[in-house]
């Protein structure tokens, strides 16, 4: 951590600072530039309260060196971490298709999405069985039935299923699920993401709508400091001023998580345009910029979807895509 | 609800769309503008997905014209709600100061800072017990002990207690409280609203980082449809682009809810700023817009704080606030 | 334009509003629902001040369903748009590879860049002359001479060049430059916008930082409203809380422009992200969901480059970037 | 500046930097951390491209640890800059109440507002002449008409005048006004705030809707830094998701500027809200975190205004409101 003190600082307040600091167990390194004097802190700066130094009078900003984030830091774990979701690589170069309805609605809807997004080349089957709404008068998804249908649907089909949490009370209706989504309202959930820390099962991690890249890493870490390091991140939009689409989709997160760190990065452009019809072209921009997968939501009749039929792709859209997808990949690999 | 067709669409797709429309069991009325045909949507529009309807490809656009909040709409309760914390008066005239350290650290700390704060001109006592941190390793407070402190602060004192709840597991913990805060992250998490409906007990719930008012209504309703009509809301600054202050106080929302909302409305310049001399300015500014009350954090011993140093006042700095509040106060009234 | 009244409007009140409105000129539509009676404005609102409207008490709220851009909506004009920028054709299926340094230096530099980016795959060369920088104290541009030496490069290479105009006194100087550039700071400097309106030239117009693209659309129908259809948009990054990179490139903006209006859009991911390595990652992102080009800052000698090295590729690496563009857009294309 | 080094830096790779640095001119401080090593150059780093250097492989941040304004810099000029206003003073105590309508209408329209804000306790007549507009197609103002009526107002009334300029060739035509408006599109036209800084008259300067504080500051600076010293600043409010009022009035920006800079600091809530009952409370607020004067629309008939109507208060209201600044200003003098 670096300490840059003001201008005309006092020798007597600057040494009392000094002496907190070692106080701390911290060796501090002085350097003295022509306009301000730096304090370099050496030792274990985890715990030092950064805000404070820099609310103090005679302080001029404060800048952290290290990153806090470990566990998920590439510094750290050069190597690509491939999370395996039954049976399905993720990372590492293996490209994830994950597709399904915002919703289950019925054994019939789920299996026979499940079928066609199949045939059209997913390798995972989402489908919403507990629904976060911004109004509690809104559908509010089947719940443990939805769970339940999700499956027999991973029997016909062989998919593994990917299905969101909503909080801690639900874990154990969980336990058969292959991928555990938390969504972006609750990326900050920390008492859900400590106890997703103690599974040994793959999280999907999304982006909360206004987090930092830190943040999200920050909240990858509550998971993996507890001892499961089999997570996926999401990007899924972010919020701007921006009006014409439901959220801004931030493509360039994908390169630069992917320098900070060794986990899997995939990409949501359902919710994050909020219209079928910008689905397909950021779908290709997501894998264009090296995405280890999307997931995308599809439904066999959107007029009819109880949930976000707006952004939903028909099956074929979703085959014609998959196949555009397929030979971007093989343009970017080369 | 509005939905306004393209130039120029077919008089088959138009009555398709009408039919469909109709099914739901909505009153069609058609006002065909110079350039455009209008449908306005009459009955129950509830459950009509607006984003499905607006993704069709006839469809230009669609806008509700009924807001989707009964219980927390001014509209239909022109009155000002007022809530009873531990028989301290919120809304309706009366005004609130919230004052005390972020987090509980001791019996001797709290009680101190309880006396402090009260003589101060304080009339309810805030300390968090459970701390939704960032990053795993910072502390994450004193949990369930740290609302036993509250509690004897309390006692010492008579001032009622507020503190954030992060779970709905923790539930039996907070019987006890006077005034149980949902955080800024925890605002959309669902689960945890509709607990909190079941009670009878004063809510306080923060505006999320980025969510819009009526998002910040919705999640009052979610309390308000379960039975519980002791909300309180609090404006405590959004994430924007600027990088001078932790986040950006935004206080027009405190005449805007005004209008739309008689739920009372208190602003926390503390969380916003992340500044402690930047808490007395935007304090008196809240104060000026016709806020409630006030929730600002204060500390015997900045420095020493284990969480948020660098917000916190001397009781001393807050006694001078809360007089320039009261004198604030008087020229609005007038 | 559609007035959404309030719930329990006075009769009176109404018909006041109502002849109002007839005295502009407008015929009016009433539509009345359960909850709120709806007036439909028939006839020429492009001069009724929305706001104003609804401002008044007894209005909910106001919805233009017309949009304010005539000339470059596409619903007047369904064929996509080609410019010529000499000889070098963009738009409708055309794609404009744009490279060059962020500042003219000298002769030797540009020439030299120029001959390497056309050897890339280039088929236009840019080049700063006049340089907006936030700070006075930072190096401004050759100004005319940089003008002047651009005209040489494209002596030597025959492609066209693309330059940056900062106010209308400079207009003279940029005679004989192919495209002229409108950068995101000046997206909204409307006197320099009429006076590109009178000239027969192509116009490249950047988005604003914080514009949205209904904005970005008024600043061209400034442009063509004068006369000058020849205009080019190009998205290169918002701004929003994202701190990683320099802005946030919001790409679903080029499919959603693609629908909104018939002129060629491009990318650039250079000023979007402010970082080298990310430019060809969102270069390819750009390509994938259709951009009509990209403009892309390259230059010999990053490391001594007198403006923005750290976003500037090496020719290698754009040629490389240049391959794989072409290859995606034969993937895009089918 | 200080210069963060990754992690296993190659020993030669860090001497190439170094050298390099020193070519510059600067002296290197090393300081060997635990994890990183931090180079602090030491020298005039003006010219150094900090962008450029953080791009580099074994680079892993950069900071700046001495501001780049200087003129309007508190660190090196501590006492409040006083500007004169064709005989009114604004800053250091001094409070301006600047008041009149968006735009100039004719001259029974100015005269009589005019007249109507000074007894309602105005000191200064504000009124649009050039106007900047969204769309070709809305009114555009008087122009050089506009100005002349503002000034037979002045002539009336005595007080000072404030209009916008939009571009470098109106600057004849305002040798006259008291008060030079760049307003907040044009807070980044260099060229513009270049000829600005020749001149020796008050210029005021309104912070851009995505513009930074810093952003702000640098502007101010590029007319101080040609000679002119007497800029007054204005928030009008930023761009971010909000959508209840037109923009979010960034008041914490006031107590913060006064911290970085010696300039006066005015609030427009006029603009900043875009809706008049909002004007008030918003007046208050910024004048209780201690801004040195307001900017307010007034019309007598908003309802015919010819521009926004929609936020000008009637002058009674204005009277009503200034009063309440007046008892405000009271009490945080105290």
């Amino acid at each position: 951590m670096i300490v840059v003190l003001k201008n005309g600082v006092k020798e007597e307040k600057r040494a009392q600072l000094i002496e907190w600091l070692k106080d701390q167990g911290l060796g501090i390194h002085i350097s003295q530039g022509e306009y301000q004097t730096v304090l370099g802190l050496i030792g274990d700066t985890t715990h030092v309260d950064m805000d404070l130094i820099a609310s103090l009078e005679i302080v001029d900003s404060v800048k952290r060196v290290t990153e806090p984030f470990k566990c998920c830091n590439r510094k750290f774990h050069p190597e690509d971490t491939v999370v395996d979701v039954g049976g399905v690589k993720v990372g590492g170069g293996n490209f994830c298709m994950i597709a399904g309805p915002c919703s289950v609605e019925s054994e019939e809807q789920i299996v026979s999405i499940a079928r066609s997004v199949k045939a059209a080349g997913a390798n995972m089957l989402r489908g919403g069985a507990f629904k976060p709404r911004t109004s509690p008068y809104d559908f509010q998804g089947m719940q443990a039935d939805g769970i339940e249908l999700l499956k027999i649907a991973r029997q016909e089909t062989g998919l593994p299923i990917v299905t969101e949490i909503m909080g801690v009370n639900h874990l154990p209706l969980f336990e058969d699920v292959d991928l555990i989504q938390v969504g972006a309202r609750n990326m900050q959930n920390f008492d859900l993401l400590k106890e997703l820390g103690k599974l040994h099962r793959p999280i999907l991690l999304k982006r909360g709508l206004a987090n930092t890249l830190k943040e999200l890493l920050m909240s990858a870490e509550y998971i993996m400091a507890g001892g499961n390091e089999q997570v996926i991140l999401c990007e899924r939009g972010i919020r701007t001023f921006d009006d014409y689409t439901r959220n801004t989709l931030d493509l360039a997160a994908v390169p630069m998580l992917r320098e900070l760190t060794h986990l899997p990065i995939i990409v949501d452009p359902s919710h994050a345009t909020g219209i079928a019809r910008l689905v397909p072209p950021m779908a290709l921009s997501g894998t264009a910029c090296g995405a280890d997968g999307l997931i995308i939501e599809v439904h066999n009749d959107p007029m009819h979807a109880l949930c976000d039929g707006a952004q939903s792709l028909r099956p074929e859209e979703y085959a014609a895509l998959a196949d555009k997808v397929r030979r971007i990949r093989e343009v970017i690999a080369k």
